[in-house]
């Protein structure tokens, strides 16, 4: 990497996925370093569906380290920010005395210009901060120059985070040590592992904005007996179940074990004093669905996890897609007549047997469900290697006046 | 007991309460002669507003065992039907050999004919098989002049019957033996304990019949391991600290623990699988009513218990009653401009302050509770001495043809 001697920023931009836990994180044994009360392991999205893009700008004119989010420049002082920055600082100053890189001390001093943006709505309710994080450290590592393992500073920005930096099926080990130097993502399986595993993100209309899940867990570890129970005694198990059906690509057993943790996960919200409630009538329709149509077809055909918000996200295998989306379509009618309810991965058309509708048997609720995105597992955070596609000019600010 | 050696039949009516419990019984570990795997405790509610009403008739002239519940003749062969029959019968043939009773043996041989009705609408879906079965128990006790535990029998018809065999505060201890001996209730504290307690029931319109209890509650014991933790973990310490708190007269301990165990309950029927939703989205909405009225007031005033299905019951001190009901009214505004919302107890008139609307700070529901009955903890079951009450004629035949 040349010395950065001009004025001209360095220059890198990045891309990064969300992620969905299987095995659902909730709780924290450190707040400060973020280290989890149990392991978790979830599948990365496809990037062509769902990704944050982020552009970090080095100069030694930058007078002082900003961030700007989605067209807006928010507070760079965030602690978690903050935490992130100073430990890729850290890692570079590290490897720049061991004469690892190729960073002088000069760029290692100067000051940073993050921006940031997500191809899918905030509205769409979608967890933004787990891919958010892993594309700021991802970024800002090839800024800095540093490589090598980097989801145990990503998890100091939003403990998810970590397992946004692997792509395919990636499990969060929980660790034991205090400074949290063992509490690391680990790729289970590449996204090519699976290729006829399908994920549909159902966007529900939210009614009302749910506890948010720093002091949602933070609550939950405090009062929930249960939650404990779980961490200590009922994770650490699902996860060598949940590894053992991924590798064999048991669907049966991996969308079993799916359903049973989140449902877990909300039992454990519902044992949190006072209660929170991230299931609504829209999730409860959906899981009945769900149930339905599996035991219409004697077999696990589909699963459903749900994160700290109103969205659903099914799994499926490709065989089995475009009837489950058409029955969706069916018994949560959007108010359109269907144009754009379906984003993504194309799905072909289908019909659903009378026998099949009359199976369910749950009356339609329209509007319940604003669209579907299709999509699949994918790989994890890149480098954006042309460079029209910055986020932010040659002069190291964002391309429109925001 | 004068002997009966006329056709006439001999007849009795009893009275029975229904229960709520605020430590919840969920699971057996005997499905046929009912143990639980974890003790409860539950308040008697008072018969004035709630009770079922049993007339047993006995006489050498029936052909067979017969029974009619509100108005229908049902089956009599239901094996906890049976179960009962057979227990009272065994128990007074016991006592007639022991030579404690003055029935004889012709009466013990003599067929019973039940009749059986509730003063609450079946429609209201509040649990009516314990109040139910504890008649029914009490009324065969009388008629074949068995005295004395009873609970143990009951508890074979409806587990929860037991419970309201007594009046007042009362727990059912699980026991540890195979035969069930020792799962019998016991008054904990008598119904005049605790005079400033009010009870009110929030009947809920319910749009499905939810999962019952009896497979609910079998689901539950096969699949979800928080179940397993709670009932050997959990309720131990409770059934200690709620058994305090009530001897205390501690409202704010009394509250928060009866909220604590609803919520869990519901949470363990989340973590059944398939998952069983009792809590609704009318449900969830009294939940956030009763935090969000306690947190403005900066105490414990009211607390929410939620059974097997839709209706919320409260519990409150009657300084609170006028206030609380009103703010219910206020935020389920009723179909009708609100006669006959509130049934039972008179309440008084209050007025809702801005400020408590502005705090609470929820959207009004309208329709989302039907009515409100208004009552207390009551005594156990008792005989109505009146004989224009029975519900059998002097044949021994419901009073109407049904």
């Amino acid at each position: 990497m040349p010395e950065d001697r001009t004025e001209q920023p360095h220059i890198v931009t990045c891309t990064a996925p969300v992620n969905i836990a299987v095995i659902k994180y909730w709780g924290k044994r450190n707040e400060d370093i973020i280290l989890p009360i149990n392991s978790s392991l979830s599948v990365t999205l496809h990037q062509d569906q769902l990704k944050t893009t982020t552009t970090v700008a080095t100069s030694r004119s930058f007078q002082e380290d900003r961030i700007w989010l989605n067209g807006k420049e928010e507070d760079i002082t965030h602690p978690r920010l903050q935490s992130c920055l100073r430990e890729i600082r850290r890692l570079a100053r590290k490897r720049r005395n061991d004469g690892d890189s190729g960073v002088d001390s000069a760029s290692l001093s100067h000051k940073v210009h993050i921006c940031s943006v997500n191809n899918f709505p905030t509205a769409a309710g979608l967890a933004s901060s787990a891919a958010g994080f892993a594309c700021l450290v991802y970024s800002l590592a090839r800024v800095f120059g540093v490589e090598g393992e980097l989801s145990g500073i990503a998890r100091q920005g939003s403990g998810s985070a970590c397992r946004s930096m692997y792509g395919g099926f990636v499990q969060w080990i929980m660790g034991n040590k205090e400074d949290g130097k063992d509490s690391l993502a680990q790729q289970v399986e590449p996204e090519t592992h699976w290729p006829e595993l399908r994920i549909l993100v159902l966007v529900a209309s939210a009614e009302r904005k749910p506890v948010g899940s720093t002091s949602g867990m933070q609550t939950s570890v405090k009062t929930s007996c249960l939650l404990k129970h779980r961490a200590e005694s009922v994770v650490p198990g699902r996860m060598v179940e949940m590894t053992e059906a991924i590798r064999k690509k048991d669907f049966a057993a991996f969308a079993e074990l799916t359903m049973k943790d989140s449902n877990q996960f909300h039992a454990t919200c519902l044992d949190t004093y006072p209660p929170i409630f991230y299931l609504n009538h829209v999730s409860q329709q959906i899981i009945s669905l769900v149930h339905r149509y599996n035991k219409h077809y004697g077999e696990t055909r589909v699963a459903y996890t749900f994160d700290a918000g109103p969205n659903a996200v099914i799994f499926t295998l490709q065989q089995h897609v475009p009837e489950f989306v058409h029955m969706v379509q069916y018994f949560f009618p959007p108010e359109t007549n269907g144009a754009d309810f379906i984003k993504g991965l194309p799905v072909n058309c289908a019909s659903l047997s009378e026998e099949l509708k009359q199976g369910i048997g749950l009356e339609p609720m329209p509007k319940g469900i604003n669209y579907i995105i299709s999509t699949k597992a994918g790989p994890g955070p890149r480098v954006v290697e042309d460079p029209t596609q910055h986020l932010l000019l040659s002069d190291g600010f964002p391309k429109k006046t925001m």
